[in-house]
């Protein structure tokens, strides 16, 4: 069943961003009694379409759902768009719980501070469409940070980085499943002397992720598996 | 440092394809003694441009290089070029062996016969890149299958498939460091009964992937993580 996420509920009927209304009318060809889920601060509902113009979409009733730890933030430098928008849908069906992204030293691409709302808003979509087709009830946050705010991160540090002889399965065994765990991913052109130092002074620890070469964007893929994996029963 | 895959060699020289001789000239700009390493019949070696015009490529010596298993197939069922292209350049990084599209009885995309050569020879240029990028010795088998090959197929056979309390985990217990396993991927429009009944029958065992609704061409990307993760020491 198409699920959305709604952005207001009124006396029991639900309101859509405008790309959602089109959506249900116009792609999905709703007709009047077709079911939908949506989603509404974080609670799942059955919902019937009652009326089409305009669109009018009543709550039917609560339903059960799967809860979402959210507990693994992603740190991802900037990089090109298509790397980047690859990222945003794959690590929101692997259950991440916000991604921010950094200007790195040696990133390859630079952060044009004049598009930054435009930019957000942008990504934030790709993740509510993602979170919708993998029947998620919460939608990853997204945001640009600065090295401070990857420092004061309060949880487990962990820094992908092949200079180590410590792999993601031995730093993982000190890891419970509710714990929260912050990664934080490098640029193509690798950290800088200065930012390693930085971050490991602040309490990040390095593990390796084996012998595969992976992309700067298959990473945090790979990584996010096998924490699903590790905390699968 | 650049890889390339050598199409042949001859008394110590290296000899490459039109694109690879465009590439290095081109995009990569050498300059002669500059240095590449050139994997020619799984052999990894060193070498140094000793001229531009014509590019001559001359062995200097060989070089270790880490075995790869090269132990896991996937059976992948056609779909959108842009999602089949995903998987194979990331199931190349990650270290699959082989490739086998199939033709689902509910396959959103229908394939079509005659462009079976072009489409190969495109799809394996697209492995052969992304084993260069990823450091890799060897080259992902890319292939199109019908429904016998995969019944017949010898090794672990396993499903990826909802409708199981069986997890991945579970089923990973059973499965050595060099073993042979098979995994098929359904298509977006799911198995039909027929299908199933048939692929049990020849002794394919389901496993579920836990609680992540995953689409079809992330579901691989996440088992090979897995069993990468799981085959780490």
């Amino acid at each position: 069943m198409q699920r959305y996420f709604a952005k207001e509920m009124k006396s029991n009927h639900f309101y859509f961003s405008d790309e959602d209304n089109h959506h249900m009318l116009n792609v999905m060809r709703f007709q009047n009694n077709d079911k939908i889920e949506v989603v509404y601060e974080g609670q799942l509902y059955l919902a019937n379409i009652e009326k089409l113009q305009p669109l009018k979409v009543t709550k039917e009733k609560t339903l059960s759902q799967i809860a979402e730890k959210n507990n693994i933030t992603l740190f991802l430098p900037f990089m090109r768009e298509q790397k980047l928008n690859l990222i945003l849908q794959k690590a929101t069906e692997l259950g991440v719980g916000a991604m921010c992204f950094y200007q790195a030293q040696n990133s390859m691409v630079k952060y044009d501070e004049k598009k930054k709302t435009q930019k957000i808003k942008r990504w934030q979509l790709i993740c509510k469409e993602a979170s919708e087709q993998s029947k998620r009830v919460t939608i990853p946050t997204v945001k640009i940070v600065d090295q401070a705010e990857i420092i004061n991160f309060s949880g487990h540090k962990l820094i992908a980085h092949f200079d180590t002889t410590v792999t993601i399965k031995d730093q993982l065994k000190n890891i419970n499943e509710y714990d929260t765990i912050g990664i934080l991913i490098g640029p193509e052109g690798g950290f800088s002397e200065k930012e390693i130092a930085c971050f490991l002074d602040s309490g990040f620890k390095m593990m390796n992720l084996g012998a595969l070469v992976l992309r700067v964007e298959t990473a945090p893929l790979f990584i996010l598996s096998i924490i699903n994996y590790e905390q699968m029963r």
